[in-house]
């Protein structure tokens, strides 16, 4: 990379490669930059810190996918109860897939992710965002009963932790997790449903 | 205790002891010999091995307070969703209560709960049960709609992990986390009512 310009992306893509190799430990910024094959001060004028660095990588790792994410929901249909199942099921699928390909990767963004709780917090209000968006359509609509679509919107949150939280990683390897996760989401579905 | 006959209820409340004060690493069937100042051939008379030790002291422990669980759901109402309320209520106070009176405790539990996974499995059969069967009443009696009882009580179980899983311990220090429970068992249970 000897010679090319240097922006932010390409220094954050080299940092998730070193942790990758090294984990959270054991990386520094003289490794990025050695892999860069640049001074540590190139990566400084950037970055003005290692944590600052590694907040970078962390809000790239959770950020990666949201767009897939919205293309999910409006691909799974027209009304509300569609398009809250089709965000949690894409929702869900991203992350497994995450843990299962790489799981040490996976740990060592759970630490990073713990370390700098204003982005996770971050990346929580975004999804809760979404979902909210989708009830208070479904209310708009009427197919959702009436309701405070904030409440609504952490209930279904935290009802499906156990599909989406890290915490929970080493259960997304059992056969059981496809049709455990539609049966918390058929149940939230006739929860939320108008009558 | 000496001189006193050695009963296994008396070897297990010791072995607690010894855990509390020592941690699972360094708890040995010594040091409950010596804290119930026996030789350790009196221990093993009742337990074969150091396994079969920590193993009793585990299932008394996710025992405890199923006598409790049953009474509140008793005193809960006459109706299935009333009965269904107070059997969640009363499971997520017990653990948390356990939780926050000792955390180091709490986290000890938690290792020997994994190492002897089939008297978790027990236990957590033993839950889905008392689910179960209040889903069986509440279709029976016409509150909850039809569907099938072992899916809809699996399904009652993993939407409220995040208030019965060891696992989010740390979160159950929130001052939310009554409020929060509350909203995912008003889901659940409109989710179950009959239309």
């Amino acid at each position: 990379m000897r010679g090319e310009p240097l922006d932010a992306e390409t220094i954050v893509s080299a940092t998730e490669e070193v942790l990758r190799r090294h984990g959270p430990e054991k990386t520094t910024v003289l490794d990025v930059a050695r892999l860069l094959g640049v001074s540590h001060g190139s990566v400084y004028r950037h970055f003005p810190s290692k944590a600052a660095l590694r907040e970078a990588v962390i809000r790239r790792w959770l950020d990666r996918g949201r767009e897939d994410l919205a293309t999910a929901v409006r691909a799974s249909g027209p009304t509300a109860p569609d398009r809250l199942r089709g965000l949690l099921t894409a929702m869900f699928a991203a992350k497994w897939a995450k843990a299962r390909e790489d799981p040490e990767l996976f740990a060592t963004f759970r630490v990073l992710a713990a370390e700098h709780s204003s982005v996770s917090s971050a990346h929580v209000a975004s999804l809760l965002a979404q979902i909210r968006a989708i009830v208070v359509d479904g209310i708009t609509g009427g197919d959702f009963a009436a309701g405070e679509p904030d409440v609504i919107a952490r209930a279904v949150f935290d009802a499906t932790s156990r599909f989406h939280d890290p915490m929970h990683a080493a259960e997304w390897r059992s056969p059981e997790i496809e049709r455990e996760a539609e049966g918390v989401i058929s149940l939230i579905l006739d929860g939320l449903r108008a009558r």
